[in-house]
């Protein structure tokens, strides 16, 4: 996706006649010189302008290799000079407790100061300049996987994204059938949770008893950074196919008293790190009340992404939790097909997923973070775990995952902040009564 | 102005009742865990943005004096911890020259990450947040005269802020006389060289031979960051009071061939040190060239705010120039109504300014920055310093700060480059032959 | 003004070199082929817009008497042929109860179709099109007062505008401090009620306790056609100048019930005879609900335009009142300053005023229309003359027109229907209690 | 199509419950009774408009049985009174040539002035009431076809339609991929030429080689009421399949010297008669000389749609042309698969065309309209019959309605008004040498 991205733009940013892919001698020492040139910061910032463009071109160019390469130049040669580091570390230290120390906080400060966000930030003066910056790192995250040196100017990076992608900074609109086709045409593309078929199936997510919101930012006005699809429904609905059934007539919305949040995109690959998603439900649970005030119960219909993995990791909990079958028959699905199996399979499946939620942690320990990613989510945010539903999403993904099963994340305006307390410090996951006693029921033998 | 924005704000936040205006002991201690709190940025962006605006209303319902035990408190008690960094220091040194000296480096900007930037940007997430902090660094400006241990938070705010307002993000608009009445009314409250009389004066700097331009940032839609007023003509204008005459025709925009920069505002006073201006005016002259593709001349009529200052410190440079009124009554501008003196003065008043410009300089070495702010700002920028113009501004303020003189700094696309590389590196400043003859020439005796 | 508004555009469209100013033989032959061609219709609608734009040109260069004869022309000599309707009338009339009636009917209406306003609508293909006919019809308006053979040309156009300026297609729009400087400009011009004095007083209308609605029309997006000043309070606001104290202090408008709509000025002196006053009223009454749902009382402070005009002509209805002093002394209003006069002047001249608006009938019927135009107006829309105001208006133009007293007209929603019902049948005009009795009490001898 | 937009409203506008279908004996008095209310027109605005929403919602209710009656109340009932019209008519007759003609006119006007015009427009009270008048009308014409005394609605509702409508009211967009979604839907709906087959195909005529505009009412603006397909290429495109081919490379705007008109679609059955598609090329060409100032061939790729139902009518121009094939087998278009097939019909077949474009006259007379109805449009426009394109529209509507054929109408500025001069006064047909040529070759025996 995001070389798709930055290939659009070298189509209209590169001269014709081509680049070499690949740096040699003579280019990289070009580019040296570029680098310095931006570094040093000479002429204006017009002249900077002009230097970042071509700067830009030149990476457009480069193959995968040659832009690592490109990286890895700015990672290690436009570092702070640990010599100035050391002197000005020395004062500091001298000075604490003195008068002088802030004078001396200042300067170790701007010793450290890199050039290398120096040459990144330039990119910001061209046009769509932050998009190239955002595909950049997402190129980088990629060469970071075997390249561990470049974890220096990633850092940096994610530093500077986050203070221009500050939620504060962002825009939240609401997308409906009248938003321009282009942006509805990047719905279809970044859903991640459940794929947009078709323009048809997008046109049923816009209906009337549904809402998309997305988050902008100013300088990426055609780019949704992250959105959330939502059913208004009167119940906490349970089945996702049901949801997206295309045939199913149009709910009354003045009679909702449920928003389900259905699907949660992030969008940009080169934004990791930098989170929005809480604010996102926050701003969207606002938005919906005023239009709905009748809505009081807000609520996911998630998947449970990493279950199939932790079993696969921990293959006792099949046996612990009663359940005949192995993990292979269990994410095939076939078991769906057949009434008896299904009958069998429910209560220990259930179970099964809510020891996961309940007791699974990241790292293993007690009080660790949740070993679900969604789960870690949502309890990061104040929700609460609400219901377990079997036969919830039966697509492919959905039996790979987690066996058919989705979870419901209940958001309770009176108990967020109190949730919150208790999973920031002790860890502790807060969960409906029904789900915690299925959790600690025992298999019967 | 910035307290004025302040109160404003103010109006709309304060919970009625009011609240302390000074921080006394125990309001001190509710301060400090009210910052731990931000700090330890526990809970999620949500409880943050309650406790940001929280915050927000105590500052605001301070006076000075509490402001600045409120800034300090910021600046004192929540910056890096000296043992953790002299830890992470030691670290990076023995790193260097190994693989480990990227991930050290990494670490040691981690240890001098401070909490006190933290605090600041939550302020984003309230409503014209940005604008808060832009007025809050007013404030901190004011504060930092007396009190230079507030530097170091003022630095890491700049800091903060040239990320926020870097010229990627900010929005070209031109204004005209179909904008708000807000906004204009924003240009008669800033306009900081020509003073805009009442909405008739206005309504004629935003006629058909004018242009108006700013510079937006996305999160503070109603203020002008900095903005650019423009007359179009057919001649290098050298006289402000016929630009500003209500009276005069309308030139007909067609036959324009030279655009007048003849006021260049910046607005917000807590963004010093944030620059913008010379962007401005590229993007202005591109803006220009599209409408009116005649024009071939851009040049300013700006004011010489210094030379009278100058003269003080240096008031042998009278006598050189060969004039023999005082400094007062140069600066009365009394004898600019007789014709006799009038004639006598013209040629070595003029001199004197020549000298002025290519010569005084800040600090007195040769190769140091013009002495003059206003030509540090455009010679900075590449233009030619072209034209100086007798009796072009026969305010009290244009005697009282240059004897009624004003000069034409000429931007020629063809030699920008050029002049900036030899400004930047051997401090040459570029000027008319013309103006260089005059400078040199030696006053009769 | 509408005269201003054809000059503006005469700048943009006269060729340079200027026009006769009035039309002489030869020019009156070259203005009647044009009139001839534009009837034609050759040619494409390409040709016609050309061909409508050469006529403006030639309308705007001349001078009334020019413009008179202009419009004669067109009003004379390019009506139907009398000798083609009577022979579409004789096959109509034969045909009247026969299968063929509706054909004959239409090619009557055919026969009777003039050429008028063909030229006429022509115009709207030129840019500002709408405004140059509707500021053409303000011109044939004045003419028309010496010369009734224009009423024919009058009348088509007034049925054409009528058919344009359709409420269907007028815009409410809400205008603000935010509203382009160019818009609040033209109400500085437009208010014909209570002078706007000033950009303080006009901001001072559009502060948080007031709103301010107009209808667009959207070829004419510059323009206003009518709009309505309104005050949020907590009382029925008996004087006006108190409403337009700039000094007074901002009412907090979340306790508002009581709207009061204090001016109401129409634009446009070309649409006389097209209504949308009281469509205006209603769409600004349902808008202010929705956002004040406190707001239960809807009433205006409104002049008695005709008052003393009628004392004038019914001289004995002072003494009948009992009040001592004459005509031109009640309108000097000097009696104000002098408390006893106040003392003894209430009384007799209210009553005087609720006679006046109770029984003034135009034409002299007692079911006539009432004789004041604005009761007219209020009483047209359902609203009741609710209360009367002494010393309300007490500017010159107040007493010369009412002795300084103003009226409450009540639109209270729930007897809307009935009281226009009942004044368009029976022409009964509904009246509080308090003044109906007041207006029934004799003077004290 | 019309019905669908009826019954979209429908669902909004009816009571749950249902209304009767058909207007029985009570029904229909109660209609009447409404009708005459709304014809009084008593009460203000206000209840008008309630009055109309009923009456809408009631049409609304009906089947076609039901709305047919509902019309035809109007069309008989509602019309001018017979003895009023012959008084009016007699007063005028008797004031001809005097000075009381003009007022008398305007009497006869007044008495012919019908209330269903009145009825009518009062629908454009309530919401997207134009666009219910719209499809109103499109029902009376499809009633009309069998009932011809509901012609006199017809002609004052399209003279009122035509007035509204009037091309100076028409706002011209470009629509383009970031145009609403439900927009461009429109236009996959009402695509009349060559079908829009899917959003991918849709994306392809908004790609950076083609321009899509489209006219709009600003109270319709979610309704294209006209739109034209536009290629930009470097040469007389002679062949439509290639300019609709999903896979061509798209073409390099800036070499662009020719603009395509491939498709023109009128939307609006029920705006039959009111022509504003000249207007548009006018506006379009315009637009397009803006944006490229490069091109300067402006040419229709256009259909032959009544050529195969010509021959029907005139068999022996088969022969004429020396064509062997019958009317079937050329229809069919299976001769376009046989190579010798093709090779011998080439010149007949084009020959054929030629004739008819140059000669067949509806009517029959010589100096009488084009047969052809595209042709009418173009000629109608001062455009040109410029070349002939054999196996140019290649699908089976292509080869039913012109053999394959298409044509090329060409839009000259610098000859358009000698052209529609021709055209309009002796109905010259204006056409390349090489066609007329070719039209008057005869067929080798």
């Amino acid at each position: 996706m995001n070389n798709h991205g930055l290939v659009g733009r070298l189509r209209s940013l590169m001269t014709p006649g081509g680049n070499p892919s690949r740096l040699t001698g003579r280019g990289l020492e070009r580019l040296r010189a570029q680098l310095r040139e931006c570094a040093a910061g000479q002429g204006g910032e017009v002249s900077a302008r002009a230097r970042a463009a071509r700067l830009a071109e030149t990476y457009l160019g480069l193959d995968d290799a040659g832009r690592q390469q490109f990286l890895k130049l700015i990672a290690l040669e436009f570092g702070p000079d640990p010599a100035k580091v050391a002197a000005a570390h020395a004062a500091y230290q001298a000075a604490v407790g003195s008068d002088g120390q802030w004078r001396a906080e200042a300067a170790l400060r701007t010793a450290m100061r890199s050039s290398r966000i120096r040459i990144m930030t330039q990119f910001n003066a061209i046009p769509q300049g932050v998009k190239f910056l955002v595909d950049l790192r997402a190129d980088l995250l990629r060469y970071l996987e075997n390249d561990r040196e470049l974890a220096v100017l990633d850092r940096e990076l994610e530093s500077r994204l986050s203070a221009w992608f500050d939620v504060g900074f962002l825009e939240l609109q609401r997308l409906t059938w009248n938003s321009p086709a282009a942006l509805l045409e990047k719905l279809i593309e970044y859903e991640a949770v459940h794929e947009i078929q078709s323009w048809t199936d997008l046109k049923n997510r816009l209906d009337a008893d549904r809402r998309l919101y997305a988050f902008f930012h100013p300088r990426m006005p055609a780019e949704p950074l992250i959105f959330v699809e939502v059913a208004l429904t009167d119940h906490l609905a349970g089945n996702v196919q049901e949801l997206l059934d295309e045939q199913a007539p149009v709910f009354d919305n003045r009679k909702a008293d449920t928003a389900i949040f259905y699907s949660i995109s992030n969008t940009q690959v080169g934004l990791r790190g930098v989170s929005f998603g809480s604010f996102l439900l926050k701003r969207v649970i606002d938005d919906l009340k005023r239009d709905f005030p009748k809505l009081d119960k807000f609520a996911t219909l998630s998947p449970i992404p990493a279950l199939a993995g932790w079993v696969r990791r921990n293959p006792q909990v099949l046996v612990e939790a009663g359940i005949g079958l192995s993990l292979d028959e269990l994410t095939s699905g076939a078991w769906a097909g057949e009434r008896d199996q299904l009958r069998q399979l429910r209560e220990p499946l259930t179970r099964l997923a809510a020891r996961y939620l309940a007791n699974a942690k990241r790292g293993g320990q007690a009080d660790g973070p949740p070993y679900d990613p969604v789960s870690r989510f949502h309890l990061g945010n104040g929700a609460r775990v609400e219901r377990l539903n079997f036969l919830a999403d039966t697509s492919a993904k959905g039996f790979a995952q987690s066996f058919g099963m989705m979870v419901n994340y209940c958001y309770d305006p009176d108990e967020l902040e109190s949730n919150l307390e208790a999973f920031a410090g002790a860890g502790r996951i807060a969960m409906s009564p029904a789900l915690r006693r299925l959790a600690r029921t025992v298999a019967p033998a």
